[in-house]
């Protein structure tokens, strides 16, 4: 199955497809130098598959975490480009999650002014998110991606077998965001994941998470604010995160639960739960509330949240933070 | 006077005006954050001018040399927009040469994947050249310009009267250059140097210099190889600068006579010598054939030189190296 994402010049497929890596050089050019970039967390087998696929590939394995995302990791990528006497003509391949796929993308863009890049994702976050839009950035001084660049990729290559590997929350993280996007934006999504076993229609399901993301990002480019529907869930989502030990993609799960109506509500209880991402744990309310709205006085500053009243259709619209709050803590009782 | 760079959405103005420095507000938008950069060998007056006419401004001095476009310079310029919490719609202004330009560029592309950029040039050289064309980089292991963008600034600001304090050989360097565009392009700017005093006509100067560039740079996006003629003069002055003291411009000026006519020629020597750049230093022609034609065998492989015949036009032509070396040899004696 394959995705065109349609930027003219700069447009190019995404292929989902299992086994592909195996054959990665069928989709890829690889007949000239190669940076495989992963980190220490992905299976070795995984860019150890595609070395020898390489005309002159050589490997730099990252340590895992979002700590590599430094400047000074950039500049070591782009060292090794430099000393392997990368020219124009060569390229860039991330095979691992969004922090390989960001720091790579971004050494790609700036070398030489911009070689080409190519993404083999190997998180479910990463294959349904990440790779697309274009976005890369390193961080700095422990600000999240303040530095980057867009440089879309060349191609964009899922292999849905990468994720046998992948721990069982990290995976669930990744159907959060799935999830997320199904409520807002297709109720068919929804009811393929209420209704059928997922590993039968993994495929199916990351593409049409991909299609998604790509009208969103889209329709984005021509009005403003429509990207905000990505941010469903967060709000309160940030809240937990900074307040507990539950990943990203189980926090925003939660978060998501008081934005719906009743009905919508108990059926995303339900889905939750079947993939396992419905953990209450002990929460503390008032560190939820400093988190999720700092800056902002509990009774009379509003924020903007997506709300959605019939699966599959969205809400952008201005609450009181209190009154967020107050649906957070009527919602999410452990 | 205006110059338009069509470049659509990306399209600036190069203004070409003395004073204008005195009155950057008008011309650029400094009614928001504003990081001024530049270098401990511009007159300091000139950055603390525009200083007061930025409704928040900081000033930053990078050391004067080629050494401080490096990585880690790039990162302290990007750290301290981050703790002045420069956001997306701030920006970043050059105020110094090629080198204050290139890194601030690529800061400002760079910073929340990119932020307005304007530029103040100092020198002659960063006037007529480096302001066209949109490449920003920093040097990396020894290697110039190898990590960068393309960004384009909002608008560039020439201020010919900051030239007056400029070291009369840097201003010979950035004249040199000048003379190189005229001699394949522009017949008429040749006269004018020969016929008149630069000092009554130095703004009409820059800016034919400038069009000439612009007019370079635009028909390359379309036809590879005629941007080749901005480095006519190189080969052999590239040579002459690896193997005695002489600056970049010097070097050039000396290097574009072998390649022209000897009518051309004649009519050049003269030129140079009005401006102070025929200086003949005693030349080692091995050590020029080694560092001009490093890889190439002296008696077999060919390079792509450019040759003028007559003033204002040129040939892309293929020559075997020796027969280059001969000709400078004959034309370059002391």
């Amino acid at each position: 199955m394959k995705l065109h994402i349609n930027l003219g010049e700069n447009g190019y497929d995404i292929l989902v497809k299992r086994g592909a890596l195996k054959k990665a050089d069928e989709h890829m050019n690889l007949a000239r130098r190669v940076l495989i970039v992963t980190d220490s967390g992905v299976p070795k087998e995984y860019a150890e598959t595609l070395l020898p696929r390489c005309k002159d590939g050589v490997l730099f394995v990252l340590n895992q975490g979002e700590d590599s995302k430094c400047f000074a990791m950039l500049e070591k990528l782009l060292s090794v480009m430099l000393q392997h006497d990368f020219s124009r003509k060569d390229c860039v391949v991330a095979v691992g999650g969004g922090m390989v796929g960001d720091i790579s993308a971004f050494a790609a863009a700036s070398y030489m002014r911009g070689i080409d890049f190519y993404n083999v994702p190997t998180t479910l976050l990463s294959q349904v998110d990440s790779s697309i839009g274009g976005k890369c950035a390193v961080n700095l001084c422990g600000v999240k991606n303040i530095v980057g660049a867009f440089h879309q990729p060349k191609a964009v290559l899922i292999d849905p077998d990468l994720l046998k590997t992948l721990d069982k929350r990290q995976f669930a993280c990744g159907l959060a965001e799935v999830i997320k996007m199904a409520l807002t934006s297709e109720k068919e999504l929804f009811e393929l994941l209420e209704r059928e076993e997922l590993d039968a229609n993994l495929d199916e399901v990351i593409l049409r998470a991909l299609k998604i993301k790509a009208r969103v990002v889209d329709e984005d480019e021509k009005e403003q604010g429509v990207r905000k529907i990505l941010n469903f869930g967060h709000t309160i989502g940030h809240g937990i995160e900074s307040t507990t030990d539950l990943l990203h993609g189980e926090c925003v799960a939660l978060g998501l639960l008081p934005m719906c109506a009743p009905k919508v509500r108990e059926r995303a209880v339900a889905l939750l739960k079947k993939y396992d991402l419905y953990n209450l744990p002990a929460l503390n309310w008032e560190k939820i509330q400093d988190a999720a709205f700092h800056d902002k006085k509990a009774d009379g500053d509003t924020v903007c949240v997506t709300t959605v009243e019939e699966i599959g259709t969205y809400k952008l619209q201005s609450m009181k933070t209190i009154d967020v709050l107050k649906l957070a803590k009527d919602h999410l009782k452990g």
